[in-house]
């Protein structure tokens, strides 16, 4: 056994990680072996981090951007004591013991195969899928600087937390970490840390067969400071290079980190083979005896170890998270209006007031397209919602989401004139990794929304999926929302986009379709702080419907409800929702003058609508009223959940096609006359 | 007028572009106009292009990835006088007149909102998404190395061509474009040149808001010659650079191109007010007469203008397409097997025997994954389909899409000792650009596949759509379907990615039960050459169902079929798709020993399902019979069309989880007793 306590902790994350991998027959034992030293450093001698307070606000933030590499993070929280939060709290029992960590990758563990927020306390974000960690670290890294900007104040420095990332050469092959590196130089992130592990390794072998780009120079290119640290063993040069990147201010840090994956394996290390199965029961006891570790014992801690480990960073945590609630007591006293905002954000709650502004509109013909309607509302609510921030990947002209009230103003560095309080974001033509910041900003408890046109969804579907598995209330504005964009023709038509985000577990989706379904969509949405929620919106003008003669827009917040209806029982059934519930009213019209009991259901919110009861379900859609046609410009696929077997769609079952919108809308069959035509033959069909 | 006949070329772009856009009320006029002198440069000077054989298979591709730009392609295939191409050939009639530019995003016109591939002869690929134009070029740029390296010999060189792309901020914000540079600058694309118009306006302003990179520096990082023209109007200087770029044979290059927006606009050159919106007639007017063009006429092309276009391209071109027609002549002779195999690639067409080594496999209760069946038949298949060339993004062994055979070797560029000539890519962990990639293989003639893990196609939807959108014949290979990933967890488990991909139009996927229907999935989907193709794979070992007992997996070829079924007319049907077809044939056989009359449908591809006519599918799943179970670990989207509004769904409603696979498949119900006890269910309903 070596002497010197620190390798002594280094190797006890190193054998917990083999031996948790081993265990599960399932993982990646490598990466964990070989950044053990900087992560050790980093934590104990480094990280401004309470573990008997995970949740404490101005915190340091670790972000394994590797999440495979889980071991490395559970082993880290295990030896740093981390304690335990359960519903909200923090409770006086840690976080993850050994036997949690015995249970690596088994069912309903404390201990999943990738860190999943939420799930393991000391675990910042939910990281595999790469890339996203480094999207993540960027909007936490932003959320500071703008709490910093909002609250922090001559003699209060509440808010300056840095925020550390362990990235790999896969993270920094996928297009979203070159788009986070080139939003955090130019944002000019001084509080943001990435930590490369270059292994030179990846799944199909030696980097050097697709990777072969000077990372170095690309980064300065983007505006950072570069350090490198030429073998991850030494801790002492790792230190010196932490200290460095925490003394440059202006600039984010990459420190780049040559590494050895699976190190001290005498026949992996260095090889693929190290990074994605166990070693196998022989090369451990080998790797073990490497160490100079007791070869036979599996889950071995030596003695001292947890308490040199927590010597370092529950000292240091404490006492700053001490310090710190002390600061914030004279704040309040000083500062009770904003530290009243804090507690909020802290305990994710809604400002008071939120949605006393939101407009009601006027019935009218001619109408608003959503996305301008929406603008209304978001002013209205987010002028009421001071942590709320949020912009556009370079289409907020079009999007319409900029906050134009005074003190909005736009986030950026003092270096660009300009300030770190301001709420309106620039994500550039960036879409993928806006969503990864907006979850970053919403994991520091900011509100963030983002936009773009739906079909750009596309581009981001891995960051709106993690914010559904994160439960995080990010709000994702999708405008130009069908066929009626018009013009721009079929590249830029959604077709299958809402059925992608329908699919999607823990989304709330809504279409609304006109503009008080706009406002209240966003009364119901605002208040969804368990999950993401997007709202899908027109680019074209939708006439605002009258709700005297038709039903009230809350019926918006149950996700479908009868709109208008035949007296007594209806012999059909129209749906739809967004731009074509005009449409079918229109159809509804015709029916009623020719006698037809015809019903409208406005269905903006498909999941909405399945958390209803039965009962409440039957009643908008009563089982024995078979004949029902449901209109979406949109793919067909889902609907016949609504429409039955024997039910019509009137819906897109191609790709479509640059020209006007009012003349798409003849060319695809989204007439009055198409959905009367459909509607009477249900009618017919039932007869027969 | 001025008397310069270049000026009046690059003069008649700019207006002719400013005036489609104004008549449209809608478009992008500013690019267009910026752009013209070097687009005219390259078009009229440089790009060998036989505008009267748009289909010459060694002619320099040009690839407009800021699609949005479209009248400037527009302008350039009508003065070049690109020939039309109809059903596969060019005729003698132009792909563009002037009418045609006056028709300019209207309704069946040949000149849509953004270039559309095989809608406008002249237009190499379909862009408006940023960055995938990008990523299209370097498939290109690859195909031609290929090609080279496999056809050329000392005597022949058939194939020399350059690929030239126009792209932008937006493009170069975008992460694909990141990786397909990163992609280009590893394998040394010197047939490469991206013409980056830096014009420092974005829709939401300067860039100086979001994009502060150093973009040479960054391109240098990734290994690229990196160019700059210092002003757009400089013709001359351009020339010279693009002289540069084509003599750097052994790196891509950036020509970085110093431009105003909508020069010439006396009121909005240089402001975002010039890239998507029609000018103004008043602006026009002014406009017109900074140029000294007749300020009232509209769509205004001088005497001369297109001969003098095409007195340098057409004339050049048809000389050097001339040439290698002869020279292809000539090769013919020398090399008869390797002339019919280009015969082939030119036309599209399969090589004969191409199926010929298809497995059968024996039934097995053990079983195999079918990745793995699919390995052997990719192999099988690959080795008899010379042009068929692809890789994985960092995943092949794990996806095993490795070609194995011998010969297949790895494409990599001489510089680091290997060939173009190798049929294995790796993409490296870049999925986006992957499917970029493969768009511009297949706009080249081979027949690509790629793969990776199913959760990271959602990392990669914006290609799937275009090969969609565009009907090219890119297989996507796609493992790791479902929860029985296992350990991985939620972030590595597919739920909504069946949903996502069956919603989009065109594509057609497969989700294989077992290792037959895998070889059925591969014969089907190869002819299928007017559309990408999704192949879905476990990870886990799947049963061989035995074809003797059960129904042939030929049905596969028709989406659905009955796989087992009951004596006379079934009282229940079961239905299940890939992984779960193993499962209900389980529940059939207990439900069967227990007097019950059941039906097991295969339904391994939804879409070519609905292709077969309504007699078929009603066979399949006969109306009147109403008990239906459907089993898929996947969202329930989608699967009401097949169950009715009374049927049961067996499905996925939230997030996976990490666990050993057979313990999820348990959480998750997804087991023989639940299955049973749903048909069970279906049964009581209907009898009561």
């Amino acid at each position: 056994m070596p002497a010197n306590i620190d390798t002594l902790c280094i190797n006890t994350i190193r054998t917990l990680s083999m031996d948790a991998v081993q265990k599960a027959n399932s993982g990646h034992p490598g990466t964990a072996m070989a950044l053990a030293p900087p992560a050790y450093t980093l934590w104990r001698d480094v990280l401004n981090y309470d573990p008997a307070n995970p949740l404490w606000p101005n915190r340091d933030r670790f972000v394994l951007s590797i999440g495979h590499a889980s071991m490395l993070l559970y082993s880290l929280i295990y030896l740093a004591g981390v304690r335990d939060v359960r519903d909200g709290k923090v409770v006086d029992a840690p976080s993850l013991t050994v036997k949690d960590i015995e249970q690596f990758r088994q069912l309903d563990s404390r201990t999943p195969g990738h860190p999943e927020y939420h799930h393991t306390a000391g675990v910042e974000t939910t990281t595999g899928p790469l890339g996203q960690g480094c999207g993540n670290s960027v909007g936490m890294a932003m959320a500071e600087k703008w709490l910093a900007a909002r609250f922090n104040k001559p003699e209060f420095k509440l808010f300056d937390y840095h925020v550390y990332t362990f990235c790999g050469d896969g993270d920094n092959m996928e297009g979203v970490s070159s788009e986070a590196a080139s939003v955090a130089g130019h944002l000019k992130l001084g509080n943001l840390t990435w930590i490369y592990d270059s292994n030179r390794i990846s799944i199909e072998g030696d980097t050097h067969i697709t990777f072969t780009e000077n990372v170095h120079k690309r980064f300065e290119a983007y505006g950072w400071h570069v350090l490198e640290l030429r073998d991850a063993n030494d801790t002492g040069d790792f230190r010196r290079l932490l200290e460095e990147a925490k003394a440059e201010t202006s600039r984010p840090t990459l420190i780049i980190v040559h590494s050895i994956i699976g190190w001290g394996s005498p026949h992996k290390a260095g090889t693929a083979d190290a990074h994605g199965s166990p070693l196998g029961v022989e090369e451990i006891r080998e790797t073990k005896k490497f160490y100079g570790w007791p070869e036979d014992k599996s889950f071995y801690v030596p003695d001292g170890v947890p308490e040199h480990f927590q010597a370092g960073i529950a000292t240091r945590g404490a006492a700053a998270s001490k310090a710190w609630g002390e600061l914030f007591a004279a704040y309040r006293k000083e500062y009770p209006e904003l530290a009243a905002q804090l507690d909020s954000i802290f305990a994710g709650r809604l400002p008071e007031g939120w949605d006393k502004d939101i407009a009601t509109f006027p019935a009218d013909a001619k109408g608003i397209a959503s996305r301008a309607s929406s603008a209304k509302v978001l002013n209205q609510v987010a002028a009421n919602y001071p942590w709320m921030i949020g912009g556009s990947a370079d289409l907020s002209p079009s999007t319409k989401t900029h906050m134009t009230f005074e003190g909005a103003g736009d986030f950026q560095p003092p270096q660009w004139g300009a300030t770190y309080g301001g709420r309106n974001l620039h994500f550039g033509v960036r879409e993928h990794v806006m969503g990864s910041i907006c979850n970053g900003l919403a994991l520091a408890g900011l509100r963030p929304y983002c936009s773009g046109f739906l079909i750009f969804s596309d581009y981001m579907k891995p960051p709106i999926r993690l914010s559904a598995l994160m439960k995080l209330p990010v709000l994702y504005i999708f405008t130009h929302d069908s066929i009626g964009v018009g013009e721009d023709g079929p590249t830029h038509q959604p077709i299958e986009q809402l059925a992608q985000l329908r699919a999607t577990p823990g989304v709330t989706l809504i279409r609304p379709s006109d503009a008080n379904e706009v406002a209240e969509a966003w009364r119901t949405l605002i208040p969804l702080t368990d999950r993401p929620s997007v709202l899908v919106l027109s680019r074209q003008n939708l006439p605002t419907i009258c709700r005297k003669t038709y039903a009230p827009a809350s019926g918006l917040a149950k996700g479908a409800y009868v709109l208008a209806d035949a007296d007594g029982k209806p012999d059909v059934i129209l749906m739809a929702t967004g731009s074509e519930v005009g449409l079918v009213v229109k159809a509804y019209e015709q029916l009623k003058a020719e006698g037809v009991k015809a019903r409208v259901v406005s269905m903006p919110s498909w999941d909405l609508f399945e958390a209803q009861p039965q009962s409440y379900r039957d009643s908008v859609l009563p089982r024995d009223v078979t004949a029902r046609v449901a209109v979406e410009q949109a793919a067909q696929l889902g609907w016949d959940r609504y429409v039955g077997l024997d039910g019509a769609t009137i819906v897109m079952h191609t790709f479509g096609a640059s020209a006007p919108a009012e003349q798409l809308e003849v060319k695809f069959g989204f007439t009055v006359d198409a959905v009367v035509a459909e509607a009477r033959k249900q009618l017919a069909r039932k007869a027969s």
